[in-house]
């Protein structure tokens, strides 16, 4: 990856909006560009910031319990162990580079960070300018490197699936599922998941996101399947839906209504087009079959450091996708008492179209 | 869980501070209030929040998703499902409720949501109040109830170890033993595990925060197992370490080392004494022998329905214990090229000393 034409990028950025430096917090938009793979404990407990000054080299602070993670893995950064907190280390760097505004991330800040950060760096004269998505924004379109990480993730995925599939039986359980697709995930070599696997039989798959439990895989109920991994830092995300056992008319009609669906949103992708007329060529099938209060949430998301990114193709996004972006096609119906059937893929947004990244084999047409 | 009892001592907080609602976001404190065990994806997608006014029922805010799960797990709360956003679903509901001041979590809440909502409520007249760790102060102080539980955590987390202990081998990598370990814990009816497994050999062991990696377990070589899960809600935390094969004479110097270090540690705990002096008792034994500077972080941490939460035994923490308390007691000693060592139990304060969770059986003592 070239993390310092990424970091140049941002640089001019910055320049341009008369900030001094970023401190960037957010895992994914740290790891794009540093390549920092330390971990958090959640938005509480980070493993480092970077500082990003308008021009220059730039600074990764950490804590010792990250030191020797932080040096492999950006040796082209200054690493500064804090001792005392970072707001500590910061009120002796900044002045030192000469900072008078410093951006930082009011989208991945806590309030209460916010407020101390405002009074603990005025006292020195500096003064905070919150930014909101400017290293979102560079990663919203992938570029053929990205693409092909993305593509290997997809496809690795997959693979997963395809071995796992032929050994479902309902002598497990949902966990029990959900814990051989992870175990044969990470031998495969993914870091980890992308999220915990959604494996939900018969009703529960109700709810579009069920938490795996101790039901057993019933025979002849439909049966769901999100899952996704993490691959080089990169994510895929892709649901299969089908019934171990034999389908019932009412399983096979509402699984081709889906698909239909999935395959007209799909198919009206292109660069141009607004995320919420994506959305609606999906919802139009699944409405005109007279089952539109049955989905409920939108047709897809963005994915790529992250698992959920932008740009969203919902009734409420009124971005227009462009070439390079990443985004899932997953139209859904759910009823309670019955089940639940959702159909995931990912597609690359082209000038002329679009690629579909998943090989759309076992039980997707059906 | 006796959820009313909470919700009532929280309202009378409310009522004291003139605040006529609290919006709750943060996940365990949510579930400590309210029993919902909605999974977010991160801060920036939440399953749903609370809003507790300041005396009478309350209400869980989600969006289509979720309902179902929020529905069965608290029927005793006025479950609102928002379709446009939960700022929209705010801007009706707290007039109706007739709230002019509006609490919410300063440390749990983005700067960037802050400030929308500050624009879109204050439009109602409602203002903003930021308030800070009002539940988390209810939820520092186990009753006995939550004692239970987390006892039951800690003694399956040690069942978990006790089984895989003796099929660690040389033909396994650290992601293996991970693996191993997560999937038993499953299997033995966690919710999950309550944080990354640590399995660190060799020379992994000096990073406190090892990734575990394709590395191969190295027979004669220390290993660290830092392993935790989620029961009913609540967590565990421990860290054993042990050689597989043949101690070295350094090996065992230095583990008996942590070890009297823990163990001085521990026997300081009563309710009274601050933080700061219990990590002193532990800091002074690794520091007398030389080893201080290996010794980079804090001595423990709280554990209840987070992994990680207050108080904190550091060289920084001001705070008095209190009977109920629940901390960790964890120190180690980490060599860069060598290898680390970190010994963790889990203890409850008392009033006149301290009860170890833990059983401490296999490569404790040696």
């Amino acid at each position: 990856m070239n993390y310092s034409k990424r970091v140049k990028k941002l640089q001019a950025k910055l320049r341009r909006k008369k900030v001094d430096a970023l401190l960037v917090s957010q895992p994914e938009n740290r790891r794009y560009l540093s390549g920092y793979r330390g971990g958090d404990h959640g938005i509480g407990e980070t493993s480092g910031v970077l500082i990003i000054p308008s021009s220059g080299p730039i600074y990764l602070l950490t804590d010792f319990r990250y030191q020797l993670q932080a040096e492999k893995d950006v040796p082209w950064a200054t690493v500064l162990i804090y001792r005392k907190g970072v707001l500590k280390l910061l009120s002796k760097l900044l002045p030192d580079l000469k900072v008078k505004n410093m951006g930082f991330e009011s989208h991945y800040t806590l309030h209460s960070v916010a407020e101390k950060m405002k009074v603990s760096l005025g006292k020195k004269g500096i003064k905070l300018v919150p930014t909101v998505d400017l290293i979102e924004r560079m990663r919203i379109i992938k570029d053929e490197d990205e693409i092909a990480l993305i593509r290997a993730s997809v496809r690795l995925n997959e693979e997963v699936f395809q071995e796992i599939f032929p050994t479902i039986s309902k002598t497990q359980n949902e966990i029990e599922v959900a814990l051989a697709i992870e175990s044969l995930m990470r031998r495969k070599g993914a870091e980890s998941a992308s999220f915990d696997s959604i494996i939900a039989t018969g009703k529960n798959g109700a709810l579009p996101h069920a938490v795996p439990g101790n039901s057993h895989i019933k025979l002849n109920k439909c049966l769901t399947i999100d899952m996704g991994l993490v691959l080089q830092g990169y994510c895929s995300d892709m649901t299969r839906n089908f019934v171990p056992g034999k389908a019932s008319k009412k399983y096979i009609k509402l699984h081709r209504l889906v698909r239909k669906a999935q395959l007209a949103g799909m198919n009206s992708i292109r660069a141009g087009i607004v995320g919420r007329n994506v959305d609606k060529k999906a919802r139009k099938i699944i409405d005109d079959a007279g089952y539109g209060s049955n989905f409920g949430h939108g047709l897809g998301h963005g994915v790529g450091l992250a698992v959920h990114e932008e740009p969203r193709l919902s009734p409420l996004s009124s971005k227009k996708l462009r070439a390079g972006m990443i985004v899932t096609v997953e139209p859904g119906v759910y009823i309670p008492g019955w089940g639940g059937i959702r159909l995931e893929n990912m597609v690359v947004v082209r000038e002329d179209g679009y690629e579909n990244l998943n090989k759309d084999m076992t039980w997707l047409d059906i």
